[in-house]
């Protein structure tokens, strides 16, 4: 039986893994140098407009890492939630290479809003203090909740205000679209993002990420930032592949789709259990609810799944593109079974 | 028709591509947490023995970075080759990661030698001066030569009497292996080697590369290290279940013994060609030759190849484990023919 | 007139002036290789015991800095007071030069209590979190509060039972000794504090401060450390000779007593001024206020003072060794002058 | 007796002492906000001309580092002499704050020259080679010698045309003055140097250097990268004061011409002994000389001073703005009567 515990459980989506066959053939300029990439780049362009940088990398902590990293000087700041995954679950990563402190914010359901943010930018000018660079969302947040548009834009109005970015670790981006059943652009480059790490491997993809620039300027040096970041691949083709699969045909809308349905169906079947509390609006492909605590561990023996928070008993399930409703079905049960027991 | 113009202009072996359909199933732990880990670390034990910890990173310039990160402190200094990988294809990466010096030695053929690298540990317990704590060489080295046990012992040694670590970057570890005809360990491990990139995208696979420590001590925080730079990899079965089919029915042997042995046949063909020089030994999977300057540019319309050396018309032609004994023989019949015109 | 900006406004003790002029005669060694750095240390063993290394280098920033990168890897995180120099006014210089993260706690007085400390320390052993391995607190506080024995004893038992360090930015050090009335030794190494930047500008010197390990091991690399910190001064001597001014003859203590006492003239003052409000204990040299907004410029434009809060009109008023009563009492007049207006 | 082993064996000119007793009266606004700074720096602006930015650091290191740091991003590259302060003698500052690869030159008199330069600019816009920017170069080197006007032209137009920037490292650069005869000016900023560590505490301060920006939008984030580079002293007007001293009256040349006379003298006296060979040019204030190996270390027991290469007995003798004649004529009748003996 399949996991609630995180959607790198999966594994890779079969029209990826074909993807991946197709371009196994021939030799193929590595480093990007091959027809994939062009092609995987144009049909970002399909999505986000013309006048874009696409650049691939292999993992969420490196798009972010090192799209935070193009956007700033070591003496910067960056203000994100508390909770942000670059803020605690990336190591000192950001801090690392960039040189940046982090400043972050509480968030009761994963968001920030433009006031929280626009209170967090002091002193600027004052060469004592970490000087505020960049506002970063999660979208979905690692609440698995979703940015609306308007506070997307009233963030980026902020941002603006003060010689900022806003920076988007969009790991699953997808299932944000699907959510807002917006296209990505609307919520993304004409909301004011400035730098978007796309996230795949999550959404079905065996690797890769892109991190895309929507000003061509803050893009000029990421060619050798990606190298120095140890993040360029060198036979770039099956990453490329893989987006380009995708991106095609609405792969990506198939999954987060189904993802986020099935989310919808476990919180539903959840909010029917009595001592069980659903604590985040579910946006997405997560549910997050408290579980009776004596419940907790024999239900992870059947079907593993993280406590978020140990204190309150609060759980977190992933849903996933290949999650199945049976499988949400015999979970529910299960639950309802410990839960009368 | 194929290139010569690296090994990573290649794609991926079919029992890679194989094992990567095999581990596409169902749910698994990541980073890590799952059997096809388990099975290709202890892969990796058959080899190298037991009591080593193996760490595997998405590629080479990951591997080196951190390898080298986990044996330094900032304020040390690494020697290799002028020619090393480390100091001029990794970007700045080691020094930016690590905070390290590195020190180059001029290497005609690509391989330092134990004199030269005691040479160049001066000033120990100077805080003035950076701190000699690595000498790391390539096997094969840049130019395609093998390093043999008893140069590796002797650099080891030179390493051992300053309390330094011998460093070795493998990317290409199995054509030296094959050159030698050794097991890896006899000329790793057991040669003194205490950190090992092993290679695994330049002989066959997608991507993926191991870090290999062979004292316990060393490798006590590359846990960390690893998630902070960006190189641990969330669906970790997939490059694990690569390493453990390059790792079984010899695989790696076949895929290194066959580019070499391409590579052999290459500069055989070579010799015999007027106005053509081979300027290295040819122990591996690469050829470097001087080619009259005027045939190079259209050979390179033909099939791809880099020249290693603007100002003397050495090129660098690499074998992989799909080069065809055809491609050569056109490839030399395509070179003669320019050479007579 | 004196201000009430900073104790760094002030400008050098008489008695440190005629230990420069002492110092300057002859040639001497460089780097700390002279008479003078052999006495000064000896001064600090006579204040904290043998056993310690001490090493001088140039300003508050570099001691905080560097003495954090001895005791931590790039992995770790900091826990600190949310208003701590270190997290706010050394720009991004701790997160730069160790990599690591700050994570700072609310602090309504300025101290940070050992439970609060215990609950920001997660996730130990998992690569993805930074890996919490410093407690940091100021002594005075950046409100120019003190922390007693006991609550430094409580926060170092938190330290120790997670494996990790208290680190101490003693910047008002002798404020803090003045205000606590005990030996520096009581409430640094003997409470557990493991490595404590000595402050020597804030009171009455020209420039210099002190990194004190008293732990051996946690020292070893100093040397190395503030070197490529670039804090190593060529003639050191003249560190040397003004700490042992410092801490000859009780000057530390008359200055700071000084310093102390006038900051309790000044709030003893401030409390019978209608409208104005102390916020904070006065256990140093600094007085925290709320002001009658309309009265801030005007008196600013006749002795400067910084203010701390813009929201709340609290401001800051530091007191030096070279304040005079006087001073203060002109300063009480011209407030309630302009109070009464 | 005096020491020929640095010219930080020194104390401090008396009229610099002088300048610190006047500078130390009252408060006065600290980080630069004082008077003695805005004089200080118009004195700098009389020797190289307004529309110059000048910030006062520590150290040589710290101003190097930080100058180096202002020009480059941490993919950059620097080329500079093998013989380099940066390159040798400062740890791995430049490598640990700039993130760059330093590529030294073999340099037999100290000297790089513009072809020599131009060969190491290599492989630009290639992500994976480190991006040549800067060319640095040490006035007066390390061998005491001086690059000639035309020599520094040379070398900033090979900058120039690559888009790279030319730094000097002034360290002693006084003495250069003087050797060449000529205005600060002629041999920097009319040269085409971009950047320049200004050196105070070789030529009799007490602490303190200068960076000079020649170019206006090289210096826009100095302000922050000095504070986070730990180089930013609160007590301020105490480096101003030094450098408004050194620079009036002459004072700098004053010193500088009085040492390089001495080291003129020096080796007049060496060239008339036998089994002395002087190695270099005396430019400036250094003389480099191979003495016969068994009078050596007699030699250094009556008056210190450093060998330089172990290998060939050559030793470097340093002299001072307070090295006397006498002290000279003693040291040389020493080594006459230990070469007869």
């Amino acid at each position: 039986m399949k996991s609630f515990a995180s959607d790198n459980y999966s594994g890779v989506h079969p029209e990826i893994m074909e993807a991946l066959q197709r371009a196994n053939h021939q030799h193929m300029g590595s480093y990007g140098n091959d027809a994939f990439t062009t092609r995987a780049v144009n049909k970002f362009k399909e999505h986000f407009g013309e006048d874009i940088d696409v650049y691939f990398v292999y993992n969420g902590t490196g798009a972010n890492t090192l799209g935070l990293s193009a956007l700033t000087q070591s003496f910067n700041s960056v203000i994100c939630s508390e909770l942000a995954h670059i803020n605690v679950d990336e190591s000192t990563a950001p801090e690392k290479f960039t040189g940046c402190k982090l400043i972050g914010i509480p968030a009761s359901n994963g968001k920030i809003n433009a006031q929280q943010a626009a209170e967090k930018i002091q002193r600027l000018g004052d060469p004592h203090h970490p000087q505020a660079r960049i506002i970063s969302i999660s979208q979905l947040t690692e609440y698995a909740t979703v940015y609306s548009v308007d506070e997307i834009k009233s963030l980026s109005e902020v941002a603006r205000q003060h010689g900022m970015f806003l920076h988007m670790d969009g790991a699953r981006i997808s299932n944000a679209a699907v959510s807002l059943n917006k296209s990505f652009r609307e919520f993304t480059r004409d909301a004011g993002v400035d730098v978007l790490s796309f996230g795949g491997t999550k959404n079905g993809m065996m690797f890769g990420e892109a991190v895309i620039f929507f000003k061509k300027e803050t893009a000029k040096q990421f060619h050798y930032i990606r190298k120095q970041g140890m993040q360029l691949h060198s036979k770039m083709r099956f990453i490329s592949a893989q987006f380009e699969a995708l991106l095609s045909n609405d792969l990506w809308k198939r999954n987060a789709a189904h993802a986020n349905a099935m989310a919808k169906k476990l919180a539903e079947g959840l909010q029917a259990i009595p001592r069980v509390t659903i604590t985040q609006p579910v946006d997405g492909n997560g549910v997050f609810a408290i579980l009776p605590k004596e419940i907790i561990e024999p239900l992870q023996q059947e079907v593993f799944f993280y406590v978020w928070n140990e204190r309150t008993n609060e759980v977190r399930l992933m849903c996933s593109f290949d999650t199945e409703e049976e499988e949400i079905q015999r979970f529910l049960k299960k639950i309802k079974a410990l839960v009368s027991a």
